[in-house]
């Protein structure tokens, strides 16, 4: 049974504008043993955390939000300097690597990593670049066996990231928005939580605007509209949260992105740590407590796996000008 | 002949405090093969840049400033909540490598990566922990075929790091002061460079104090002093950087570690940029021209190759209190 499935793409086909229509998926993508050594030590992903990457749930087969994560997955790639990911060939590689899972799991882990490559100032990279190879490294794998998402409700504690609102106008080399491999610091946030007790961070900037989680979007109710903060700021564009946001406006909710005062956050009625295909209640923020409704998580989260949410969730994103 | 040797060292033997003085060469590091694949695709140092490293420079079989690179991969051990380094353990795994290595060029890179090892939130990595086997990943390599320092003198911009000069001391979780493998920031602001047409860069904070260049330590030179942000800042302490004020102090020059406005850096006399076992002069920054003495570099270098700075520089760092 195969419930760890993992595929190294042909880094070549799946940047830049190749056509695979006719591309056999041998040549795009080949499944390896995940349990032993897969990686060249002198890959950038490796020495330098350099490269980007996507996560969601392949719910019974469909993996949440696809198009979406590719979307943005494209505009990592653009911010990191990177050659543009070939949408169609990486979709083929998932699907590829999907077929392969026959683990029970409904709802396994699926992941797609891409780095720079090989690099190029170590003696390994030079002679391959010599050679023309110097395309990135890509692989993509779906995991039944690991720690899995689960709706139950969480603590939180807000933490600052350091910046000021305005830095991602300013400074572009930091990255903001990028979904990248140099993830220590999000680690580092992680077992800050474990310090304090709590189950995850919402981080708030310098001046006291809310960001993100360390690997997730924040979204709070108010009513009947949902609020999350716009991603100019200089965060991640949430994946699953527009799917959630599709819910709500299929529901006659209302949904909007704002410059959100994490002030104004903590007293939402209700929030949601969202990410990787899945909606999860917060049931208490820095020790104040939020109700939660096990029912309406539930039925966001079945709207999202069914697919429901997916065409209406391709359009929504944040509109006018925004003010830094 | 072994240009590029590459070493994966035996992780539940190089973190902790185990007595190796009894273990074999052939138990503490394998040499592999450098070209083909050696690390598995859920290490986290290939998931989320979750590791530390240092790198110098062996000239002629001298690891440059060695000790000092192994006691800052403790620091940045613990300031990842990482098991603690074996120095000896380690130690001995670099000269295995270097006695490896033969090929006639004298200043190979030297690098020895760490990560926290298998990620135990994937399939792979919790069934190996359900083994026991939770040891941190560590390779040692040296190469001789990649891009290696030169003294040629190089020009330099200065761009923001985004954060207040206080921040180390009230968010530890943004891991600064941490030689991490999440490097895409750094790699980043290199790209940065490339676009302004200049070659490297030093960082300050949103309150215009110095801090340090993307992999290296900045020095102004004043009269007869040296001057160096002090780490406490929150950046990397040094290595070089204290063989560069071991060499100045022992020829009855001053040294001093000082929080440095980068109006004052600008206002040096030299400027040097100082990394891997070697000084670099620095001839412009932000388009004001600074003066270079290669005679004076190479006798600074030549002091640091040669190891006549090293045990002085073993004491060399920050003194008295620190005010944020």
């Amino acid at each position: 049974m195969s419930s760890i499935v993992l595929g190294m793409g042909n880094g070549a086909l799946m940047f830049g504008d190749a056509d695979v229509s006719d591309v056999p998926d041998s040549d795009l993508i080949e499944l390896v043993d995940p349990e032993t050594v897969n990686i060249n030590a002198f890959d950038l992903s490796v020495l330098r955390g350099d490269g980007i990457f996507e996560a969601t749930t392949a719910w019974k087969g469909f993996p949440v939000s696809l198009e979406i994560h590719l979307r943005r997955l494209v505009r990592s790639a653009r911010l990191m300097d990177m050659p543009e990911p070939n949408v169609a060939a990486i979709t083929r590689g998932v699907q590829a690597v999907m077929n392969a899972y026959d683990d029970p799991e409904p709802g396994p882990m699926l992941r797609i990593i891409v780095s720079r490559g090989l690099d190029v100032s170590t003696g390994v990279g030079k002679a391959a670049a010599a050679e023309g190879k110097t395309a990135p490294t890509i692989f993509i794998f779906e995991d039944g066996k690991g720690t899995l998402h689960t709706p139950d409700p969480i603590t939180m504690a807000s933490m600052t990231r350091g910046y000021p609102s305005d830095i991602t106008a300013r400074a572009p080399w930091l990255l903001n928005g990028a979904k990248t491999l140099s993830y220590a610091f999000n680690c580092a946030v992680h077992r800050e939580c474990d310090r304090r007790g709590v189950g995850d961070a919402v981080l708030f900037t310098e001046d006291g605007y809310t960001l993100e989680c360390p690997n997730s979007t924040i979204v709070g109710r108010y009513g009947s509209m949902l609020v999350t903060p716009d991603p100019r700021i200089g965060i991640l564009d949430g994946t699953t949260q527009r799917e959630m946001f599709s819910w709500a406006l299929q529901e006659g909710q209302q949904a909007v992105y704002k410059k959100l005062p994490i002030e104004e956050l903590r007293d939402a009625d209700r929030l949601y740590m969202v990410h990787g295909g899945w909606v999860i209640p917060v049931k208490e923020l820095d020790g104040k407590a939020y109700e939660c409704d096990p029912a309406e998580i539930a039925a966001i989260n079945d709207a999202i796996h069914s697919g429901r949410t997916h065409d209406d969730a391709l359009s929504i994103g944040p509109t006018g000008d925004y003010e830094f």
